[in-house]
């Protein structure tokens, strides 16, 4: 590799879905690529590059990355792990050659890349071989509680992030045995969700927040909400500090 | 209040020390705002505005909130809770004062601001008598796995956030029982979380991070780490995704 120059990979954080919780610096990091990649469904450009639409400048290169598979179908069966598989390792090589060609590449990740983002199917791929830096980014979580103005977690309280995919008998389990949790991918197991609150104890308290921090959010005391009809993408949260102060009136 | 224009209470998220980690939401806030205030030990400005220093306008109304006692003493003694109480209730009415003037007061918060941050004592107590926006942050922890590069949770993982403060058989527990974990409040506590990832095999993986993203940070693996010395703020990090794939070469 002597005296040849490789290009620089970004992971880029976007935040939740508002345009204004970009960082600072990961609007200079776009500003700043050579080249613009991003997952995105087929047959649209997806959500992060909506994020950050402001920052990207006129002609400038684009990567993006088209899953063969939507993220909705079982994810146990074997025919989409193996078609998944190499779709991160043929886009980790698209990305490869414009970082062997010496450009910079950044990638957006929608909230954290590093946090449940499909950049790290990247990142371990190609931080070995190219200089890489990630870019931290707002989470999904701290979007929703900050929207619906929810303190989370408090002093030295523990904090559980569960998959709504779990069982509803280890959804309960976990959940009585935290002071807070965060339920993600909640989609169509919003019900069994529900239910694994209601046996904690724990339901009264729950709140459900679609797409937050985008334009067309919306949220609701999940015990007031009528049905369990959610996109995968819902979160549910489950706030500590019990003995909160009430306010002064 | 009929005619009567009161202020608004903004809850600004200022990241985990970089300060191109602001959001713009974040900085238009600062820009914005009648009044800043910001929580800091005593005799300090505090590390929240040093973030922000570079968007505080010359002349702009500050309102410092310090403590009246450190966060390193025991938090069971009866005389630092009442104390503590007593100095978040006389911050909370300081701050009313300015937005019942009609001011907007933006409030400072390292990190994210419902996340263990002090703004929600304020918060609790306000929101519920003034208009109030929290402005959501990047998290220390996201700040932390962000700059040393590691993958942290990934598909359907569950990740435990942990106070070093617990016990070392409940902190051995609840590491054995998670697929990733974030362990909060390090400090004097490094020693006992050494030994519980040890006994639950997962020392291996663990790093330590303190004072992410800030220009005197430092990291290391935990085991090549030759000592228990850490600051109150430091992270320790226990990745998930043990199948990761391996780079190819």
């Amino acid at each position: 590799m002597a005296g040849q120059k490789t290009g620089r990979l970004i992971g880029v954080g976007t935040g939740p879905g508002d345009p204004e919780l970009l960082t600072v610096k990961a609007v200079r990091a776009i500003e700043q690529a050579d080249v613009l990649a991003y997952f995105a469904k087929r047959g649209t450009t997806g959500n992060a590059r909506a994020i950050v639409k402001a920052h990207i400048r006129d002609g400038m290169e684009e990567l993006p990355l088209h899953y063969p598979v939507t993220t909705e179908i079982e994810k146990d069966d074997d025919s989409y792990k193996s078609q998944i598989l190499g779709f991160y390792e043929a886009s980790a090589d698209k990305v490869a050659e414009h970082l062997s060609a010496g450009k910079t590449v950044a990638i957006l990740s929608e909230g954290d890349p590093l946090f449940y983002g499909s950049y790290m199917h990247l990142h371990v791929r190609l931080a070995p071989r190219f200089p890489a830096e990630v870019i931290a980014g707002v989470t999904a979580m701290s979007g929703c509680w900050s929207q619906v103005g929810l303190p989370l977690v408090q002093g030295d309280e523990i904090l559980t992030v569960l998959p709504g995919t779990l069982s509803e008998m280890e959804l309960a389990r976990r959940l009585a045995d935290t002071d807070a949790a965060v339920i993600m991918k909640v989609g169509r197991n919003l019900g069994k969700i529900r239910r694994a609150l209601n046996t904690t104890g724990k339901l009264d308290t729950a709140v459900y927040v679609e797409r937050g921090t985008m334009q067309n959010t919306a949220s609701a005391l999940l015990a007031e909400k009528p049905d369990d009809e959610a996109p995968y993408f819902a979160i549910v949260l489950v706030p500590g500090w019990p003995d909160r102060p009430e306010a002064a009136s």
